[in-house]
């Protein structure tokens, strides 16, 4: 894959829209793109398919609530620190960056810290979109260690974590970003490259700069965006159902920054007639949408708020009363969709008491509450 | 010093008065010592002013909730990880082990450490008593760092901390300990022995021992305990202000797990008589006295809670309604009492709006309430 100067806010978008609402805007990570590009440095991208078996795969990524990162502005010194912190644990250079997250800010990030270390980025990731927590992954899923882990600071703390359990990982690296000001840089889930083939999701990165350019191509033309994209995902391979769950304006947004997340709901209601309100619950990420308590789409299919007439994906933290927006769910790849996959972020591990089903399997009106209860998040 | 196995139940019962309560039961430390004993290892116990001065001398420690720790037994094997992990981010062995407080379970930990590691450990602490908190000893406040920091779980999990600030190290091990399960080991303030020289709290192993010698021996000879711990206190050197506080018995006590620590007060009320109640707040450790609102001791001067017939001192954990006590308070060393110690640990330092007041220099009915204000703790 090639990822030039202008493909830049194509992609960024794409992250934005993987995002769900969550992972932070790339915003940030595309302006320090941009000024990595200008500086003559770029992140070459590489197919997974193409890394050798022994290579040694670094995950690069920001932690914390994307609340705070709106005024925090992520430390890529930091970020440099945490990949050698880990390098130096194993005694061993990377040979590539790999994106925990393609969705959000984690979808650039990763490409800044490549640039500036001269190393090239996997065109791939651990979910295919952005979750809140470091072992909601298919890396963990499928049995690699997020330890050794080290995370760093603006300040220059660094916290280096070797531990066998994935969630204890998590929780550790979570309650030390909270000391930290609820943002920090760090670096995990060291692989190899038949580890990345092995459980990796694949071209996530090409899959960001496609669906840009088919938002931005739509409106160019004078297309329906929303229409573009459907079109888009049925034409992926495989092929991946795209639907609009609901049109209407943003008519209330409840968020928190507890925790370390950013975790709330908000509420649609119809621009005109008497459609019920729709109501969508987050932890950095869209987690279910529900309509009449019956439930539109549910974790870990995608949930992504547009604006209505450009198709400009919007994060949680830039929800604001009024919005005129599309709600669209996509569904996720089969690796996502597995009982092991399932049970680390599907909707009962964000606390939801409901099996998962498909949104191609789901009626348009949402599944009975019978089926989707409340949720009732532990924390 | 000279420390043999028939000194260790001395030497525990002086741990246990300077731990004021906490610090953590030094009694399954004793036993474990006793079993180095038995199995041909010790640990040999040097003055202070024999270290070389570029000797490299490392803290070792239990961390968490004394409450936690009656059922959760500190692991050696992960305390010696601790250690191991401080030395290879050194790139040097160390030469000796000193215990962070003397008192309480710290006491006696750190010396199954070294005899199972084949060190020396240095006839000094961090504050001759016990606190709660990983900065607040003398080697941070005469300016040395904690870190690196490293923190090992009886699992094998192991985590490692490089920041500038010893209060950051504190709350960034603090939150990896609540998520370990309230008790952990921990290494940390790696010194030169010309560090030891300048900042430690001098011989208060030999104190410990001393303390508990004596205790023992007015037992044995029928004598009064407390008025042969006032003696010796007097007699020490430099001379030592103690002074028995309250005589009474214990009619409530409020203790929360909170914060990764145990916080509570005991109220005491007269055996006989019409005496005004007594109560005593803690944080781990006793840190104020107080009588109809006017502070009798406050931290860092010492208050213990002792049985009142055989002057066996006991900890917050052990504290049960109806036990009969005497409330004993002694005078800290000039260098726990200057204006820097007293940012670090004096009252102000646990959210009490006072200026410390020495206990020699207290009324015996207490100081006016004016001056000691409701306590307002920030955590």
């Amino acid at each position: 894959m090639e990822l030039n100067r202008e493909d830049l806010i194509d992609y960024a978008t794409g992250a934005t829209f993987l995002g769900t609402g969550g992972g932070g805007d790339p915003y940030i990570g595309r302006l320090m793109l941009q000024q990595e590009f200008d500086e003559g440095r770029r992140a070459d991208i590489i197919d997974p398919m193409d890394l050798p078996d022994d290579a040694l795969v670094i995950t690069a990524a920001g932690i914390g609530a994307p609340t705070v990162m709106i005024e925090k502005i992520p430390c890529m010194i930091a970020a440099e620190q945490a990949v050698r912190a880990v390098e130096d644990r194993l005694g061993r250079k990377a040979d590539a960056i790999i994106s925990i997250e393609a969705g959000g800010a984690n979808g650039t990030l990763p490409l800044v810290v490549a640039a500036r270390m001269g190393l090239p980025v996997v065109d791939a990731d651990g979910m295919g979109r952005a979750f809140p927590e470091l072992h909601m992954v298919t890396f963990s899923v499928y049995g690699c260690k997020s330890a050794p882990l080290s995370l760093a600071s603006e300040r220059g703390d660094l916290m280096s974590i070797e531990t066998e359990s994935n969630v204890l990982a998590e929780r550790l690296a979570r309650s030390a970003v909270i000391n930290l000001g609820a943002m920090a840089q760090i670096a995990l889930y060291p692989m190899s490259g038949a580890d990345v083939k092995r459980t990796a999701v694949p071209n996530t990165l090409t899959l960001s700069l496609r669906i840009g350019q088919t938002i931005s191509a739509a409106r160019a033309s004078k297309q329906c965006p929303f229409t573009a994209l459907i079109d888009f995902f049925a034409q992926a391979n495989p092929p991946r159902h795209a639907r609009i769950l609901y049109d209407g304006k943003v008519s209330d947004v409840l968020r928190e920054t507890q925790g370390g997340f950013a975790r709330g709901a908000v509420t649609l209601v119809p621009i005109e007639g008497d459609d019920e309100p729709c109501r969508i619950t987050f932890q950095n990420e869209f987690l279910t949408a529900e309509k009449a308590g019956r439930t539109l789409t549910m974790v870990p299919d995608l949930i992504t708020i547009l604006d209505r007439e450009t198709g400009e994906p919007i994060t949680t933290e830039a929800l604001r009363f009024g919005q005129r927006v599309k709600v669209m769910a996509v569904g996720v790849p089969p690796i996502m969709r597995t009982p092991e996959a399932l049970a680390t972020f599907g909707p009962r591990a964000f606390g939801f008491d409901m099996d998962f089903v498909a949104v191609e399997d789901l009626p348009l009106d949402g599944l009975a509450p019978a089926a989707a209860r409340s949720p009732a998040h532990a924390d």
